[in-house]
């Protein structure tokens, strides 16, 4: 059959932008850079969400919302934040008809504005942890866009927190990459995410430490999935974020933030998808079974409708397609372009010997199974295809990862994968180097992947990619 | 107890802001008619949208995401529209640092970027009815703003829907109003809402019919808290809305629009509240009952968490306090304030007679019930409440309407709750005239209550009210 999608080894970034417009996941909206996600889409984002607010909220923290409206001299108060974002922003000059006479900004993250109310919250050691987070649009105004992986809007959370130690504050900031960030990743998503310390070229505007979960694509590039910082006391100082401890001292807060974005769809996209369209991890897909009727004809139909309730009842997230006034072979395109992970195809012909055919989207695999073991296989085939996925991409990134002596083997390891090389080869002037062939530090690690309490420690491992 | 609340009857907007603040649910942002949700407001916001996401996906409709910047010359292609919102826009003329070449508008709501990419969604009569919704902020330049009832920036909401035809359409409308709002509002809010059709004068700008639910507060003013419009085919025809019928005919579609907002918060408040604080139906409540440790002796503390835990097995909300730093006697106010529906007081002394204290928060009633008996007490009443308050809510809304037969009369009414008039002693001079008494037609139904189809039926009635 043939594809309706340009191949991958042809050109990646066409057979991205091809999936995301005919597996109707988004278009380009009429502002530029901003975009419109369609149903099928935001369903995929609104798992991501549910998953991961129980996550975030497993690790303490409580949800708020705070204004899109920024004032303009809030980003000016931390010296290297206004310089990160400040051509970025995108500022309201006029509201209801006339000038401002303080235009503000949209919001590009929201460090300054939850720190100038946190300030207020916080009062007494009796209020620390302070753990806030928020799901929320963001706008940064991009030069190059790119649906999903970089637009001028895009949705996120943001964790914002306040702690009575530098410690506290360094443990939740790796909690929430490893407990929320890492597990959702790893667990649901099955993207096996590298975590390590961004270098100081690389960390947020205004952190001390950024954090971060790396995800290799199927081209080889990296994709940065989500971050978390130690934003030490610098937002703190600003925002004079003080609280009074159990001797009754006056002390700074040490702050955390952190956050991950509808960037995780592109990343689900290209970690998993053949030329064939999307593949969909059980976990995350909208549908995990879709029934396919292939002809209503000698109950087939009836089947089919069982056989879906049946799955619904099991825990299943299955739909029924019986959609019999399309061809049955441009159906079944339409579900591989959509990544359902598994179809069970019910027609005349099988049925009279009382069968039923599974296919396995990840594996390309058709079999014929008795319609009496069908819902079980599906229930089972749900976990073991969560697994093989996550087995399969690991193995993956594993096999494109070289083992790297040299700046030269890194550039050149670097074309087709990520290249793992001491940082003391790398280094800061390395780093430059690197650049230049348009190769990033993604992070370091130590030798036995931890996450390092500083660039400086000995004997650190630095993975270098292309990343988008 | 010294109340912390201005009392109602003393400045009632006075106790509202009070309360808001008070109660931790919100604040006023730094740019003019913005707000911060603060965790306690916003745990009340995620489960509406909880509850309401539901229902709107029971009635059929998908979740997508539009962008926030809709361009300019999109709000000039509907007359009514742009004379509607122009006054309203925030306009973003400056992006990346640069002048704008084209400025946009931050989206007041987004009939017109829906109607856009619908209008390319929408090909043959197999592609209707597309029924959409999204969760989102909107911004409109408010000139007088009241947390959560009316500010710049709020969270919403907003259904848009193409149909074949007119019928299709104002039956989908009105299946939104009924089975989504109206269900919502009277069945987890507790809050009976008038149900019916806008004049022609309070229509949605575009709009052929606005349908609305009106809730009473408790200070007789009416609250406008959902609307559903039929937009007829003026979006249609500007966006190029068409479809081919079954006869390869071309025709244009029937829209609809719908939305309920973070204005549903301030409603609820505003239902329920008193002069000790909030009071929530338990439907709606974070928090359904709260075990309060007197004081930690004797065994009172393990008491009491094992309570919390039987609870929550159980399947209520619930959640321990164990403060005894902090004085029961304060502790105790402040989840009144919080308006918890029901609290379970644990101490020593009452345990020493295999007692523990019920507080009904809507009752302020308490009564000692033995600790064996306590679970099942609390998961029985949580249904008790519920009910309970809705009940009161009607009683209190039928006491506070009067069946007038003249203007006069209505002024009269008006000013302690809703005046019940024939629609044909208003009209459209009356309307006008009302308006200077700060009075408005809140809706119109028949006689029977059902919602008219046209303004011009016989016999309709009119609800007068002062509004928020």
């Amino acid at each position: 059959m043939a594809s309706v999608l340009t191949p991958q080894s042809e050109d990646f970034p066409r057979w991205y932008q091809d999936i995301v417009a005919k597996a109707e996941m988004a278009e380009n909206g009429p502002v530029r850079g901003t975009m419109v996600i369609r149903p099928y889409g935001y369903a995929i984002w609104e798992r991501m969400v549910a998953e991961m607010d129980a996550r975030i909220k497993a690790c303490g923290a409580q949800n708020a919302y705070f204004p899109l409206f920024i004032p303009l001299d809030y980003f000016q108060r931390e010296a290297e934040h206004v310089e990160g974002f400040s051509p970025e922003l995108a500022v309201v000059t006029i509201g209801g008809g006339k000038e401002l006479e303080e235009p503000f900004a949209v919001r590009p993250t929201s460090e300054t504005i939850f720190g100038e109310y946190m300030a207020k919250w916080v009062q007494s050691y009796r209020d620390l942890p302070l753990l806030l987070n928020q799901w929320a649009n963001v706008v940064r105004w991009e030069l190059r866009t790119r649906l999903f992986l970089r637009s001028s809007e895009f949705l996120w959370q943001e964790g914002h927190t306040a702690h009575a130690t530098e410690e506290d504050a360094r443990n939740y900031a790796t909690r929430i990459l490893r407990d929320a960030y890492e597990d959702f990743m790893v667990q649901v998503l099955a993207i096996p995410v590298l975590i390590g310390r961004k270098t100081a070229a690389e960390r947020f505007p205004g952190a001390i430490n950024s954090m971060t979960c790396e995800g290799m694509m199927r081209d080889g590039k990296a994709l940065q999935m989500g971050t978390s910082h130690e934003l030490g006391q610098n937002f703190a100082r600003v925002f004079d974020m003080n609280y009074l401890d159990a001797d009754g001292q006056q002390q700074l807060c040490w702050t955390t933030s952190w956050g991950t974005s509808t960037r995780m769809v592109g990343g689900l996209i290209m970690a998993h998808g053949d030329d064939q369209g999307l593949v969909l991890p059980p976990r995350i897909a909208p549908t995990q079974c879709v029934v396919v009727l292939v002809k209503d004809a000698d109950g087939a139909g009836e089947s089919a409708a069982r056989l879906a309730d049946e799955l619904v009842a099991a825990g299943v997230r299955a739909r029924l397609d019986a959609r019999v006034d399309t061809s049955f072979g441009r159906r079944a395109t339409d579900w591989e372009l959509k990544g359902v992970p598994l179809r069970l195809e019910v027609g005349p012909r099988d049925l009279a010997e009382g069968h039923v055919t599974l296919v396995w989207r990840h594996l390309s695999k058709k079999e014929t199974v008795p319609l009496s073991a069908a819902v079980k296989l599906v229930v089972e085939q749900v976990n073991v295809v969560q697994a093989e996925m996550l087995a399969s991409a690991t193995a993956r990134r594993d096999e494109h990862t070289s083992q790297c002596s040299s700046l030269g083997d890194v550039v050149e390891a670097s074309q087709t994968g990520f290249a793992r090389v001491p940082w003391a080869v790398v280094g800061v002037e390395g780093e430059k180097e690197l650049a230049e062939s348009a190769i990033t530090v993604r992070c370091l690690q130590r030798e036995d992947g931890s996450v390092p309490a500083a660039d400086d420690e000995p004997d650190l491992v630095a993975f270098c990619a292309r990343a988008y």
